[in-house]
């Protein structure tokens, strides 16, 4: 039997991150790949040592993987992709560019995009990283003008990775972005992105109960 | 003859920048692993067709390797780090926990200090991100009190990273992080870094005198 991939969440969030929280990252590109995959938890109410021993941070998600264990949702996906050829493709031009686009979202649109969030969710006057990420939406807007996928002329972890940044990012605040609009689109009506969106919110979903009754 | 790797950067930047540009990350991972490379120049003043499309976003490093171009740092080191063992091991566990800390380096840690420094450069008042920054820099003070090296129990690329990023940060300036500030001196002081900074200095002074001459 196969060592099976263990994706780690938070047992429980509450409504406003739920679709987004990053597990849906992992459990995306398992669904992609094909490869068969198990769902575990931690505790979202404090941060455990065991939590902590495992994602420093305090976040998730984290994976596992046989002896391997992984945290960052950007190393996640870059392993899921060495183990599978639908996430990104085997020859060396094709796995650079994959590997570039990727760390593209992580480092050049996600560094600004969460820090711009994260103002805005903690009530800043004058977000001053409005321009900075109008900017770097512009660039998406003129590279996703020109091509259909990031990388090899097909869908790649990078496109699963990017089209999930852009999402959150609601492009649409900042103004009209169509090819940009048009790629987050079509890359989350991919099926395999529908049924990681549905089991996140049916996991959360159960948790409300469970919670509900061990308060009764 | 083996492909040389060519860096790319910019042909000159003004001096505040000097000794950070990040084409130095780089250089720093070329020097450790013994890899032959040559430095090329974009303009500086102006964004070019041609440097847009080596680097979509119109920043610096890229590097191309034969018939391989890749821009973003982070993605240019994991590409040198699969070319040399030590910036990388070889083993799936080692290779795994260098590839964690080495995107945690740029989507946990940088992700937050960066637009930390944005803000702080462009004037904000009440900078939004203290606080966060903060916290990531207290995790990465537990996590450095407990250990010499992020991964595998030898300096990887991950260390080259995490300690590039932390350098910028100016971490004693969010108080006494005793872990993290002999971290980031013991691996600043690899001859290493210090022919990879020295080399960046030299290239834009030597750039000042063209410069200079061009405009008299």
């Amino acid at each position: 039997m196969p060592e099976r991939v263990t994706i780690w969440t938070y047992d429980w969030v509450p409504e406003g991150p739920r679709g987004f929280v990053r597990d849906i990252r992992l459990r995306w590109a398992c669904e992609e790949a094909g490869l068969t995959y198990t769902v575990r938890t931690v505790p979202f109410d404090g941060r455990k040592a065991d939590h902590l021993a495992c994602q420093p941070f305090g976040q998730v998600p984290f994976l596992s993987d046989g002896e391997l264990e992984i945290f960052e949702s950007g190393a996640g996906l870059l392993h899921l992709a060495r183990k599978s050829e639908k996430l990104m493709p085997r020859d060396p031009v094709g796995e650079a560019r994959t590997l570039q686009w990727t760390i593209a979202a992580l480092n050049s649109v996600e560094m600004v995009s969460v820090p711009w969030w994260f103002l805005e969710v903690t009530g800043a006057k004058d977000n001053g990283l409005t321009g900075w990420l109008k900017s770097r939406l512009d660039h998406m807007e003129r590279v996703l003008n020109e091509r259909e996928w990031l990388a090899a002329d097909r869908f790649t972890v990078a496109d699963l990775l990017m089209a999930d940044v852009l999402r959150v990012t609601k492009v649409r605040y900042f103004g009209d972005r169509p090819a940009t609009e048009s790629y987050v689109t079509r890359i989350t009506e991919r099926p395999s992105f529908k049924r990681a969106h549905r089991d996140q919110l049916a996991h959360f979903e159960a948790a409300d109960a469970v919670r509900s009754e061990a308060r009764n």
